[in-house]
Parts: C-alpha cells; sequence; structure tokens
C-alpha cells in the first residue's frame, strides 16, 4: 500500500473551467451509484443511480451510468461538458489513477487509465469517495471559511478527512482519514472485518449501532436511525449509542491533541441523528481535554449529496486541496 | 485559550538573514535555561547554561543570559547579531507574544511585548519550545527532506510536532501537539497533573517510567535510563517499558490513521534509550494497523539540543514553518 499521491502538485490539466462549462460527478458506492452533470451554479441537466454490481462489472456499470447521462442531453448541452470526476470507495491511487482495493465491491489493482476519458471523449479524474465528499463539506459546506476542520462520514463505515492550515491532508504514503479503524478498544475490542480489534467501525458505524442493539436486546432493528429514535426511552439504545459516541471519542481525541481542530463535522448516515449525536460527541471529547479547547461538532450540510457535491466541484476546479 | 496564532502568515519583520549574520537563541527549560550565539555555518560565538528560576523570575533571567552572551562577544561581533529566538515551555501565544502557562516554572498570561527587543537592541521572536524543537528535527534533523512527519519529544513531559503535506502544523484554536495528554487510558487510569486521567505522559514520561518501576518494585531509580539499562535482564523493567511503549502506540494511532505519516521520529531524554524505544513502538504501532501503512520510527539527530538549534534556525530565517 506504499502509494504514491500527488500530494500538492496539481494535475497536468488545466484547472478552473470556465462557468460556461458543464461536468459530469459519478460518486460510486457499495450499494448504488450516482451520477449528476451539473453546471456552475449547481443546477443539475441529467441524474441518475443505478446498482452497483460486485467486482469488476462495477466499472461497466459506470462507463454506462456516464454514458446514459451524457446521451440525456442535447447536442449543445453535450458539447460544453468539459471534464468528469469519478469517487470510488476503499483505498484509491490517485496519482497513478488505480482503483487499489475495495473490501465492499470486491477489486483490487483496477488501472483506470483512459478508459472513461476515451469513451467520453474529456478529462476524467479519480478520487476517494470519502476523501472528496469530507473536502466538499469542508471547502462548500460546514466547515467553510475554517482552516482546521476534521469531517467524519458515519455510514456503514467511518472515514473522514483532515485540514490544517487551510489546506486538505493527503499523505504520499497511504490514504489518510481512516478514522474508523483507529483501534480504541485494543487488544479487547470486538473483531472488524479489517482483521484487527476493537476499531472505531465496531461500536459506531451504522451497521454496529444496530447489530450491538439487536445482541442487547434481541429485537432485529431496521437500523441505526430506529436505534437513536429509541435514544430517550430505552436505556438499551442509550447504552448502545453511548458507546458508539465514546468510541467515536477515542477515536478522535489524538487528532485533536496533534491538530487542535476548531470543528468537526459528522457527514455520512448516522449524522441524520442530529443533535443526539453531535452533542454527546462534543461532550465526550470535552470530558476528555485539559490542555487543548473542544472543537465544535456539526452536522454536514449536504448530508448524502456530499460525494456527488464533492464530485461536481471537483471536476470544475480540477484538484482536491 | 483561544488563543489567537499566525497559522501561516509570515511575521512583519524580513525573513531570512544575511550569512554573515549571527543570532542569540535562547531554550528556556523546566530546570535550566540554555542560550547559544551562532553564526550561519552553526558555529557557537558564546554559550551558557544557567538556571530557571521559578515564576516571574524566569524572564529576568532570559534577559541576564542575553546580556551575559551578547557581553562576551567583541564589539564588530556583536554588530553582526541581528536577531533572537526566546523558545518558552507550557502554551504560548506566538502571536501576541503571550507566555500563556507554564506549570513547571509557574507563569500566566507573561506579555513578552518589547521586554527583550528593546534591550538587546534587535527583534526577538517567540514561539513555544517543542514546536521549535520538533520542527528542527524534522526540517534539518531526521525528518529532513520528507513531507509528512510526526516528531515526539520524550523527556519530564511528552509533546511534539506534526508536518503534513511539507507544512509544519500550526492551529489557531489552540496548542497542537499535546499528544503526552491524549487520554490512552481514560477514565480507568492514573491521574495526570494536567487534571486528566489516563494520559500518555502517565505512563510514558522518563518521570512515570521511573514512578512505574520504583513502585512496582519497590527500588528507587534515578530515573528512566536505568530502566532501560534493566530491560534484557528484568521482568519488571520490560512490564514497565511495555506499558510505556503501548501507551505510545495508543497515543499515536489516532493521528497516523489520521494523516498516515511516513515516519515518527522521537527526541528528548527517552529517545536515549534507542532501538530499545524505537523498535518495540514501531511493532506495536505496526501490529494495531491494517488499513494504514506503518510510519517508521527513528531517534532525533540532535538529541538534547533540538529546541536550541531549533531557536537559532528560527532566529535565522525568521519564521517556523
Amino acid at each position: 500500500m506504499g502509494m504514491v499521491r500527488p500530494a500538492n502538485d496539481p494535475p497536468a490539466i488545466p484547472l478552473e473551467l470556465p462557468p460556461e462549462a458543464l461536468v459530469l460527478g459519478i460518486d460510486v458506492g457499495g450499494t448504488t451509484m450516482k451520477g449528476e452533470i451539473t453546471d456552475a451554479a449547481g443546477a443539475v441537466h441529467a441524474a441518475g443511480v443505478i446498482e452497483t454490481p460486485k467486482g469488476l462489472a462495477a466499472f461497466d456499470a459506470m462507463t454506462a451510468l456516464g454514458d446514459q447521462l451524457l446521451g440525456e442531453l442535447s447536442t449543445e448541452q453535450r458539447a460544453l461538458v468539459a471534464r468528469a470526476a469519478v469517487i470510488l470507495p476503499g483505498i484509491v491511487d490517485t496519482a497513478r489513477a488505480i482503483a487499489v482495493f475495495s473490501s465492499n465491491v470486491g477489486w483490487r489493482d483496477v488501472v483506470i487509465g483512459d478508459r472513461f476519458s476515451a469513451r467520453w471523449g474529456m478529462p476524467v479524474l479519480i478520487d476517494h469517495d470519502v476523501t472528496v465528499g469530507g473536502w466538499a463539506e469542508w471547502r462548500f459546506g460546514a466547515g467553510r471559511g475554517i482552516d482546521d476542520v476534521c469531517v467524519l462520514m458515519i455510514g456503514t463505515g467511518i472515514s473522514g478527512t483532515l485540514s490544517v492550515g487551510g489546506r486538505l491532508v493527503r499523505s504520499a504514503f497511504g490514504q489518510a482519514g481512516e478514522y474508523g479503524h483507529i483501534p480504541v478498544r485494543y487488544p479487547d475490542g470486538l473483531p472488524c472485518p479489517c482483521g484487527n480489534i476493537g476499531c472505531v467501525e465496531t461500536l459506531a458505524s451504522g451497521a454496529s449501532v444496530a447489530r450491538a442493539y439487536s445482541t442487547r436486546t434481541g429485537h432485529e432493528t431496521k437500523g441505526a436511525a430506529e436505534v437513536f429514535a429509541l435514544l430517550d426511552t430505552d436505556p438499551d439504545a442509550e447504552a448502545v449509542i453511548s458507546d458508539a459516541v465514546h468510541a467515536l471519542a477515542d477515536g478522535l481525541i489524538g487528532v485533536v491533541h496533534a491538530v487542535c481542530p476548531r470543528l468537526i463535522v459528522l457527514g455520512g448516515g448516522l449524522a441524520g441523528a442530529g443533535a443526539a449525536l453531535t452533542e454527546p460527541l462534543h461532550r465526550a471529547i470535552a470530558e476528555r481535554l485539559r490542555l487543548v479547547p473542544p472543537p465544535q461538532v456539526v452536522v454536514g450540510e449536504f448530508g448524502a449529496r456530499a460525494g456527488l457535491i464533492g464530485a461536481a466541484r471537483f471536476a470544475r476546479c480540477g484538484i482536491v486541496r
């Protein structure tokens, strides 16, 4: 995994597109992939959602989704689509445009090459979905104007971004922002699918919250939202969410001391819980701090659209930074 | 503690000094303060060490030490001393040049103003001792040429720096790098003088290693170095050092996931243990990682001189970044 990233080097294509240009953004998730063609104001000119096939078929589906959306445009509009961005889950080697690994979808070391750009006749940028979505929340959403911000996307898994001194943290050594795999209950916690023990995700992802509640009560739940809805009336729900909040706080407390972010933004499905999540998390972080001021904790502005909005912004400005 | 720092703004004085200039650097520690006047090649033209008086008297001692060193120069040399840097322990508000807090020396909210600059007739820069020493190890020492580096100074206390994308992390919100106060044994650990529970420092500072060994065995020790010397022959020493190493690994694992540094540099007194510390720490970090590559762990190049070397470099180039 010693992949090389162009930490701060702009790509060898022009940056900011002219205002009349349209862009195609595709956000590939483990279950569905979403695509949109948008203009500079963010207005949507074509949109579509399809299921994400498992394995390499996912890449053909990305091509098909792009084809479909581009095909919906008039000839005049089609000529204005100047660049695309495809954002991928798992681990992505941006510098070499390789989809390194996705456990959810099931691929390894897929070279993107000119697969999309040759087909669509335009430059196509590749990056990591959460990196781009977190960047969007920081740069254009709940964190805009603030230099030091941590964004956490909490859904099936947990990962995010970090911005310091007004720049997004990228690493040349590995993929930054894997907050979900910080082992906070090591070595005595639950096994994580990553192979480690006691990762933040084993207690605080949407799936883990639902599973912990079911295990504790014997009642099936449809998901974490249902557990949050029971928070005020059900001590088991309260205990499960408390475990999740403390795992998140333990996971974040290292980076809070290392860089002193002013703000933590929560995105992804679990952020739908709103103040029921942000307020106890702020308290749990604050109670772990003496020397360092506690960051504010807020919900992201873009919800499930952070990836799509980020992909469009990325395609438009040509760089994530 | 919501102090304001000039995250990336250069100070309003010229940057890099001409090569013939000399600089005065003073590194104020909890026990002693050290000063040096050096040239561009790092050659020392005057040097001195004095005890650090407690409380506000420490500031008069800084003035006296500077006076003494400047007084040792010839008139010609004296005229070449173009700038000074005084680096202070605790929490320092660099933007407003305020020594905010030092529990070791015992001061709070001391405005530096023109206290030194008026006396010595030159610009005098102020910053945090560990920030400047860690910056020196990153920029000019064991971490030079590497963009993403975490430096940890392990002595009586533990703190350090973080560099990402080739820039030192400074926060406008609080002091970055307080790794020693990450609560890794919370809420069941030992009380820390900071008021928190289970901080990294309660297990991994030099003082804590010595204390833990004494408590465990009933034998007084002179310090952590003595415990490290017993490592191969004494199971109690091994257990105490293992606790320290695992506390350090638990403290670092959050920032390792957040930013993926390529290198961790250990400075301060405990780094004198060399491979007896770096190798088990590397293993303890690696065993906690699955998705992220383990950073290399090395000892700093400047040892106890990191602060002085940093102060001289800071005075010479006018900015820590």
